[in-house]
């Protein structure tokens, strides 16, 4: 059983985030919230994310798994208004799930979670941690396309720097310790380098909304880690990208 | 002889009204207003308009008929800004027809009418009438997209409905009886439903201007008529769309 | 040698109207400021832009050539808002001009010059000239939209005339003498006549800027110059671009 109502634009944060990596996602349902793991088709990227039930409108749950096709359900967020409440209710007799947005019912058929795996989210200890306003990253991505396919990023003792370098060009953008939300690393002059392909990481950026502060986790020659919360608070995403090893 | 102004936007209006339908169209004109008859090239929707003189800043014309290609109108509409006065004049020693716009002169080829036929619209007794704004049906159609190529709209003593069944999934829009500006119907509890061609009943409602209440005329697997004015109520319009016979 | 610094509007207008013609181009730069002469791939349409130190907010300069790649330039802007500072400098030992916005820094390696020719503006004494608000250009421009591949251009005594005739269908914008900022023809009832190229004249007009007064220097079966001033009058621009000879 899972009946919930849920603000159109915090459904619509959501997709974004999730769409960015899969088209069909298995969301699994309980009393305290909704969870869900996804990996790329590559598996280069995964994301996690934990939304309390605190994030709707109203929820009544039972523990249960929905599959759903997002392409699917952006259609029914065209049909609401910024503001606007949409209500959702699981037919388990005819495996559909039922949206409601004004007077308009739109009734959706369950993908089939079966065949889906749950990928397992790895537990990494990475040795630096920064605050950054999204934005800052939306501006490095800019200043790094058509340069390289590759970006890389770099924290140390001065602060946090995106960087890509081409044949010919280059670009950097710096942003300095004192500019940083927080930061935190190990004692001593390290740097802490990861290069990462440009398009998953500007998709990933793209999808966490304006204004975000995002947490991110960077070590060397490992994946990012970058955490943010959606829905004010009630929403937590976890996003991993794996490195380019540099041939250097 | 025709000599006539009229406000762009009002231009517009009529020329979005009839190029959802046919490129190339026959004015008959006369000194009362303008008046067209036009069937699309598949034979599955028509469309009837008659413009008042009133909706024209200033008219004179004798009996005649205009032969326009609607695409370079738009590109006369496309010189003018909301507000400015077009002017028309016929040239009938070179069979053009003369616009102004500012200090713009546009001399427009007429398209021979000889060979267009002056197809007759069918005089239907229809069993149901609704008066419904123009924005539910376009919510309606947004709701059907991408699950059906074909629509379905019922009226029954509830109200009005349009509702869309794909193989899998499904959308209605239900617009209750006193949501709708008024409602006629054969005493009894029978319903009237047909099922039309999504595309066909998208773009004659994507042509209505927003905020126009649109007369519904509809029975049981029979032709819709679509009736509403535009020009302050000095240009009428109907919309005739064959229904598709349901098979099951 | 060659550091300055530029409002991101100016370098924009620059590169606007310098790319409507060509990807690369060589700057002059010198201790007063920079200048470029470039011609279109088909030698059809030319530019001389001078440009004084005046237009940036901090200049210093040796005699030097650079050559770049206005599309890699474009990027650039995009990483500016309006407003911003845009900070070039020559990095002489690595071939780059080293641009900073912001916390950015993009480097940018610099196109070879040595095969670029140094086209040779020719002076031409034309007829007529008059002074017209860009706008109208445009909208004789739009009016002229298929109906035909030129335009014509004439000046004569009662004003300037845009026109454009098809194998059945014509266009006119006429701007009567008082509605011109300024005119000036030689004595008696002469006009001067010139067709040119549609789309060449079209993207030329495109690159100027809103609101500015274009000097029009037109003579009969002559190539004709458009002269106008951008960077608050710091800018000049001279255009010329090649008649079309009519057939006829």
């Amino acid at each position: 059983m899972f009946k919930a109502e849920i603000k159109s634009d915090t459904l619509k944060g959501l997709v974004n985030i999730v769409s960015t990596l899969i088209d069909e996602v298995k969301f699994t349902v309980g009393p305290e919230g909704i969870s869900l793991k996804a990996v790329d088709p590559a598996h280069v990227a995964m994301v996690e994310v934990n939304i309390d039930a605190a994030a709707f409108e109203s929820y009544s749950a039972d523990e249960t798994t929905i599959g759903l096709d997002l392409d699917k359900v952006k259609g029914v967020l065209k049909l609401a208004s910024s503001g606007d409440i949409i209500s959702m209710e699981q037919d388990e007799d005819h495996g559909k799930l039922v949206f409601r947005v004004g007077n308009i019912t739109r009734r959706m058929h369950l993908v089939d979670t079966s065949g889906m795996s749950d990928p397992r989210f790895p537990q990494l200890s990475l040795s630096s941690k920064i605050d950054i306003l999204v934005e800052e990253l939306q501006q490095g991505i800019r200043a790094s396309e058509s340069i390289s396919d590759h970006i890389a990023l770099t924290v140390n003792s001065q602060g946090f720097e995106l960087s890509c370098e081409g044949d010919t060009d280059s670009a950097s953008l710096i942003v300095s310790k004192d500019k940083l939300k927080s930061m935190e690393l190990p004692d001593g002059d390290t740097a802490f380098r990861s290069l990462f392909p440009l398009d998953y990481f500007a998709n990933l950026v793209k999808a966490i909304p304006t204004g975000t502060t995002v947490g991110i986790e960077l070590d060397s020659d490992y994946p990012i880690k970058m955490n943010f919360s959606f829905a004010e608070g009630n929403g937590k995403v976890s996003y991993l990208l794996a490195p380019r090893i540099e041939s250097d």
